[in-house]
């Protein structure tokens, strides 16, 4: 029975070291007694069909309504989240006209425009077809909107929250549209959802019949209905709002259609008055999820600072960390598999001497692309963007340990 | 803009020739009229802190109960299975006697015994210290029991649902070691759950202080209570009994305890009356999730045969697949990432032509261990094993497309 050491090297000889850094962590954990625990000594409870998470867990998305429930967003704790999958339950919401309840057995996928066979797909046809699992984020173009000034979120959620990481498994794109036969002059695809508001985006055909998939499932089971059950168009790395759920129509086409929204909504206004558009992949960005906004450290001593990264353009090459206002930086480590277009997990000790401390990170994505400054996108973007921030974000901690975003 | 196709390319070709292969599949999905759709017009369901699945989505663990439904197991649908992840509400359950209620503030983990400092942990002791995301598989040493004969269970859930795959986050469990100093003459550790039946099992210190992990957190969120909230003893790749739950203790020691639950029970009787202990290690198994056991084909064409294959040894490296009776085989193609001690997915394509046929996966593990025949195992282990059963499955198509397991 080997305990297979060589993927383990890595991690062992990271552990090692920080077993002298974390030498002592623990001396206040010595039993006064060899045994103060309570003796369990009745039955618990039963097997159950569907499990639910202890009732002391009270962890939540927190819905930000506009005028109604049905419309607006809700975050991810990001505070409290671990590894890199985002529980199905605590991915974001962004709805547009609220959560459709939708007939699976009723519910149809019309393929159509510039195509040669259009095709007209029951949820059966479509999960007959070969499929493929895939762990990606979906971050919304407005997260860390708040980033921009003048005040800023307190918190990982409230700042961050609109960005999520699952597996999903569907349908390449490419299948149907191979099947379908796309017409000669036709470049852009436009994806409708079954949602009131008729959500549309264009998305070129390089994408829709490159990575797109026609998702179904999420983390294993069926889509969410939050998340678009029973089809959701999966474009990995690009906008959220691209992420068309409730998927009930693509239509095959010459350009992009100019909806609602991709002009009124999702563009960035510069400070020359003109607006960027279109900006569809996701940059880079990381932040440290503990310590962060709202967390209070119990005292000095040896933490593990970890965060998340994720860029819309492949996969996540180095984060590195400071801890005393960007005068210093150290390489954290960076949990395996990295996965291209999905978060990336690091991690980073850290020796807090009960001082004023600022602590920051910044990534770098394959294609060498580094998260830029607060300072550096203000410079690059001008004040009166929305979308799009990717900046750094900077905890500070105050000297009675308590963690606010400056 | 570009699309990324390098780590696509792979996935590119296969479903090119995929799309020859398919072609003619979705004739019957043309449309008669171009939108024949329900018109979407109202409002729908409102943002929430903490979603649920939609209510059209039936699928379940099926709990067998023994006496009282606080003890027995409950198993994942593999049948349902998509992608590499088991939600963490179908992950499969065996209970000894029943889920705990645990408060997490007052939980505490002991570690003591052949050490020079013995702890006492809190959650926020453990919380503080360096920890790991990685996902694996647990599976229950009497998973695929009925295989065993004569009567074979008809479906992938019964036979083989006692094996699910999560992301685990924890610390390792050699750090808590090395802060301990362990002494001398130590070789094995005993784990404890905080069950009434005080589950306990005894780990090689070698696999304790390799890569074995305390674990807290499940697919991002809180570990669930049926499976061992607030912490669980997570040792990759071996049985699930040793995986223990509710850890509330671990005592470091210089023997095997032999204790009730690694004695009268998950050990392996042979044809010549001895008994093998101990088997830790969980063999290389596959089977084919679609179509299998109480699945329908809807009528002869083609179809995207698909399943699960894992190994206790480390990483799946092939999974072959004959629809012939074992005649022929061919190479199924693997989703990456492929992880150790994890699931793994494969899909292959076929054509069925509507007469009887018989189908089966057979893995082979990065160690070159080849998942053996019924016969074959039969052969090596005698009638009277009940645990540690990794025969290839064959499911049996009937001229009707009803599968059953044969």
């Amino acid at each position: 029975m080997s305990t297979h050491p060589t993927d383990f090297r890595s991690d062992r000889r990271r552990f090692l070291r920080l077993g002298a850094i974390f030498s002592g962590a623990l001396t206040a954990c010595k039993p006064t007694r060899p045994v103060e625990q309570a003796e369990p000594s009745s039955l618990g409870g039963p097997l159950s069909p569907y499990g639910e998470r202890s009732p002391s867990e009270k962890v939540a998305r927190l819905p930000g309504f506009t005028r109604n429930p049905e419309i607006g967003s809700s975050r991810t704790p990001l505070q409290d989240s671990y590894g890199i999958l985002t529980p199905s339950s605590l991915h974001f919401e962004r709805h547009h006209s609220g959560v459709p309840r939708i007939d699976p057995a009723a519910h149809r996928l019309l393929l159509h425009g510039m195509v040669d066979r259009p095709l007209m797909l029951t949820l059966e046809d479509i999960h007959r077809l070969p499929s493929v699992s895939r762990v990606h984020f979906v971050e919304c173009a407005g997260n860390s909107g708040s980033e921009w000034g003048p005040k800023l979120a307190p918190d990982a959620q409230k700042a961050h929250g609109l960005a999520s990481c699952s597996e999903w498994t569907g349908v390449p794109l490419s299948i149907l549209l191979a099947e379908a036969g796309v017409r000669p002059g036709a470049s852009w695809i436009v994806a409708e959802g079954a949602d009131a508001c008729h959500m549309q985006r264009s998305v070129p055909l390089k994408k829709a019949a490159g990575d797109a998939l026609i998702a179904f499932a999420q983390n294993g089971e069926a889509i969410r209905p939050e998340q678009g059950y029973p089809l959701r168009l999966l474009v990995p790395g690009w906008e959220g709002n691209m992420n068309v759920k409730w998927l009930r129509r693509i239509k095959v086409v010459e350009q992009p259609y100019m909806t609602k929204d991709e002009t009124s909504k999702y563009t960035d206004l510069m400070a020359d008055g003109t607006a960027r558009q279109f900006t569809f992949e996701m940059d880079a960005k990381s932040l440290i999820t503990f310590p962060s906004g709202g967390h209070k450290l119990a005292g000095p001593g040896v933490y593990e600072i970890t965060g998340l990264a994720w860029s819309g353009r492949g996969r996540i090459d180095r984060v590195e960390v400071s801890t005393d206002g960007a005068k210093t930086w150290q390489n954290a480590s960076l949990d395996e598999p990295r996965l291209r277009m999905a978060f990336t997990r690091f991690r980073i000790p850290w020796k807090w001497d009960g001082q004023e401390a600022s602590l920051q990170s910044r990534c770098t994505d394959e294609t060498g692309y580094v998260q830029p400054s607060r300072e550096a996108l203000l410079e690059a973007r001008g004040p009166n963007s929305q979308y799009h921030n990717n900046c750094i974000t900077i905890w500070k901690i105050a000297a009675d340990g308590g963690v606010r975003n400056v």
